[in-house]
C-alpha cells in the first residue's frame, strides 16, 4: 500500500506530520548511489535536506563520501554523530563570533569550506591557518561564486591568507525549471571545467571538482567533475516531479493533513499551511503541493495553519476529518519546519526519527 | 541607538540571529493595549506570532484577557506556563488522535475552540462534552467560516452535540493589502454584528464576539465586538509598515544577518535565506524585507541559506562581512524558523528568550 494512495497512511495519526516510506527511502538511497558509482564521481549528499543522523547512516552505508551542509551549525549535529567527513559549500565568513567555532569543528572532522572572495579568503585564513577551501564558481545561478576567469584571483588570496586550496564547486540552481536541468548540468560542467584549467594552468592542484543538485546530478557527473551533492534526491517533492528528476512512486515523504473545513464553494481546508509546507511556489508548479488520490484538487492557497485546497465542480475529494496525503513542493523547506518524522513500512507506524539539524541557519 | 541604524546591533552576534529591542516591544505592548481598554474591548493577543511564553506574560502584566492560539499544541505550551484563559481560534477536528489532547487541556484551563461545520460539532462533542466554542463567521477572507446566515445552523449542531455556544469569531484576512484594512475591519463588525443578531433571535446568548489582526483591530474594536486577537504588534513587520499598521520607529524584531559575497554586478548575499525570512511575498512589499539603514538596495530573492540584494548603480550598500538589520516581511513565519530572540536593551545585549511554541503545530 502506498503512502500516496487513499487509507495508505498508518490509522490514528496525529496531523499535521511528515511520514517517511522506508523502503521507498532505501530505494532511493540506493539508486542516486548507483549512478554515481557507475558514473566514478564521488558521492556527497547535501544534509541540509534532511537534516537527520539516522538518513546521514544510511548514506553512508551506500556508499556516500562524506556530507554537504550549509551552515557550521550543520557542520556540529553530524560531527557529534561521527561524520568526520565535511564540506561546508557556503561562502561562509569567518566573523569573530564564527571563528573559534569554525577552528573547533576543522580540528575534529575532514573539513572543506567553500569562498568566493578575497575578503572572506582572509577573513578564513586569519581564523583558520591551513584550512581546505574549494572556490565557488558561478555556473550561471548568479547567487554566489565567480565566473571561471576569476578563480585564480580567489585561489591566490586564499593561498596567502594560509589556506589550502583542495579544488572548485557550482551549484547549478538556474537547473530548477521545466526542460532547464540537462542544459544547467552541462553548464555546471563547463564552468568547472574551465575554473579548473585556469587554476591548473595557474599551478594548483585540485582534488576536489565538485558540482550538484538533485535535478542535475545526472546531467553533471562526468569528468572532470569528482563529486556530486544533490540533497533532495532521498525524499523528493512536488518541485521534482515537475522537473522530472523522479516518478511519483519515488516520493518517499509526504505530509499527512486533515481536512478541518469544508466550504459553501467546496473547498477543503487542511490543517497543514505555511507553517508545515513552507511557501516556496514557483510559476512552474500547479499549487502548494500536490494530493496524488485526488488528481483534480489544487491546494491554491496557504495561511500558516490552513491549507486551502481548489475543488472544481464535479471532482472527487476528501472528506472533512479525513487524512490525506500531500506531496509538498520543496521538502528542504518542509523538513526544517518539523521536529521528527514520523517512519513507516508496509503502511505501519515503526518509528520517528527526529530532524537532528532543524533550524541550524548559523 | 536605533537597531535599525548602522551599527544599531550589539557588536560581535553570530549570524543569523533574530534581535528583540525590549523597549520597542513594550512600548508597543502598552500602546495596543492602551488603545484596546480605550475602545472598550478586551485584548486577546494571538500568540502564534510571537510563541513565547516571555511575551506573553508581558502581554498578560498590561491586561491581556488571555490569549489566543492556533493549535492544541500551542495552547499546551501556554498552559504548562500557566495561562489559564485560551481561545484555539481554529475549527479544531477533533480526531482520535486530537480528542484525549482536547479533553486534558479542557481540564486544566478555561477553553473554547472555533467551530465552522456540523460534522466538526459533532466530533468537537464527542470529543469533549460541554465544551465552550465559539463559530466562525466568514467575514470576506473565503478561507474558513460560514457565512452570517448560516451561523445559527452550525451552534444548534453544538448544542445538539453536547456543546455550549459561548459566541462567535472572524478573521478579516482580506485586509492584508494596501488600503484594505479599514473596509476589512468593517466587514469584520458587519459580519459578526449580523451572525450575533441571528443567534440572539435564535435564543444564544453570546459572551464573545470576536475579531481580529493587527492591521484591522483598530478598525473592527466597537460593539458588537467584545474582544480582538492581534497578533503581529508586539514586533510588526515589513507587510505591517506596507499596510499601515505601524511606523519604521515601532519595528522591534529585526533579523541580524552578514554579508557573505559581493557579486561582480554588485549584489550583496545575506546568510539569511528562506529558511531563516520564510518566503512570503505578496506583491504589494518591495522585496524579501526592508534594509533600513540602506533604504535603495532590495533583497530580492531567496535561496535557503542566501539572501539575494539587488544594488542598484551607485547605491550605498553594506560591505563584505557587515552585519546589517533587515526588516523581514511576515514575523509569524520569521519567528516559528527559530529557536531563540537575542534581547536587546540599549543597544546592549541583554539575554535570549526561546521560542518556546516552535513548530507546535499539531
Amino acid at each position: 500500500m502506498s503512502l500516496l494512495a487513499p487509507g495508505g497512511l498508518p490509522a490514528g495519526l496525529d496531523t499535521p506530520a511528515l511520514v517517511v516510506d522506508e523502503a521507498r527511502l532505501e530505494a532511493n538511497l540506493a539508486r542516486t548511489a548507483d549512478t554515481m558509482r557507475r558514473a566514478g564521481v564521488a558521492l556527497r549528499p547535501h544534509a541540509k535536506t534532511h537534516k537527520s543522523v539516522e538518513v546521514a547512516r544510511r548514506q553512508r552505508a551506500h556508499g556516500a563520501a562524506g556530507l554537504t551542509v550549509a551552515t557550521l551549525g550543520e557542520a556540529d549535529v553530524f560531527a557529534d554523530a561521527g561524520v568526520d567527513d565535511l564540506f561546508v559549500a557556503y561562502p561562509l565568513y569567518a566573523s569573530a563570533a564564527k571563528a573559534p567555532r569554525l577552528r573547533a569543528l576543522a580540528e575534529r572532522v575532514a573539513l572543506r569550506v567553500g569562498v568566493d572572495s578575497a575578503g572572506g579568503a582572509a577573513a578564513l585564513g586569519d581564523a583558520c591557518p591551513g584550512l581546505a577551501v574549494c572556490v565557488e564558481v558561478d555556473s550561471g545561478h548568479h547567487r554566489t561564486g565567480v565566473a571561471p576567469a576569476d578563480v585564480v584571483g580567489v585561489a591566490d588570496a586564499a593561498r596567502r591568507a594560509g589556506l589550502r586550496v583542495a579544488g572548485v564547486f557550482t551549484f547549478g540552481g538556474h537547473g530548477y525549471a521545466p526542460d532547464m536541468p540537462p542544459g544547467a548540468g552541462a553548464d555546471e560542467r563547463d564552468a568547472l571545467a574551465g575554473a579548473a584549467a585556469h587554476l591548473t594552468e595557474a599551478g594548483y592542484d585540485l582534488a576536489v571538482v565538485s558540482a550538484g543538485s538533485t535535478p542535475t546530478a545526472t546531467y553533471s557527473a562526468r569528468p572532470p567533475v569528482t563529486e556530486e551533492r544533490p540533497g533532495i534526491y532521498p525524499f523528493y517533492d512536488a518541485q521534482q516531479l515537475a522537473l522530472g528528476s523522479c516518478t511519483v512512486d519515488d516520493v518517499a515523504l509526504v505530509v499527512a493533513a486533515t481536512v478541518v473545513s469544508v466550504g459553501a464553494d467546496g473547498r477543503r481546508v487542511l490543517d497543514a499551511g505555511s507553517k508545515v509546507l513552507g511557501a516556496d511556489r514557483p510559476a512552474w508548479v500547479r499549487g502548494h503541493g500536490l494530493l496524488p488520490a485526488y488528481p483534480d484538487v489544487t491546494p491554491a492557497w496557504l495561511g500558516e495553519h490552513h491549507g486551502v485546497v481548489d475543488v472544481p465542480d464535479g471532482a472527487v475529494a476528501p472528506a472533512l476529518g479525513e487524512v490525506v496525503a500531500l506531496v509538498p513542493n520543496h521538502v528542504c523547506q518542509v523538513v526544517n519546519l518539523a521536529d521528527e518524522y514520523t517512519v513507516v513500512r508496509d503502511g505501519g507506524h515503526v518509528g520517528t526519527w527526529p530532524v537532528d539539524a532543524r533550524a541550524r541557519n548559523r
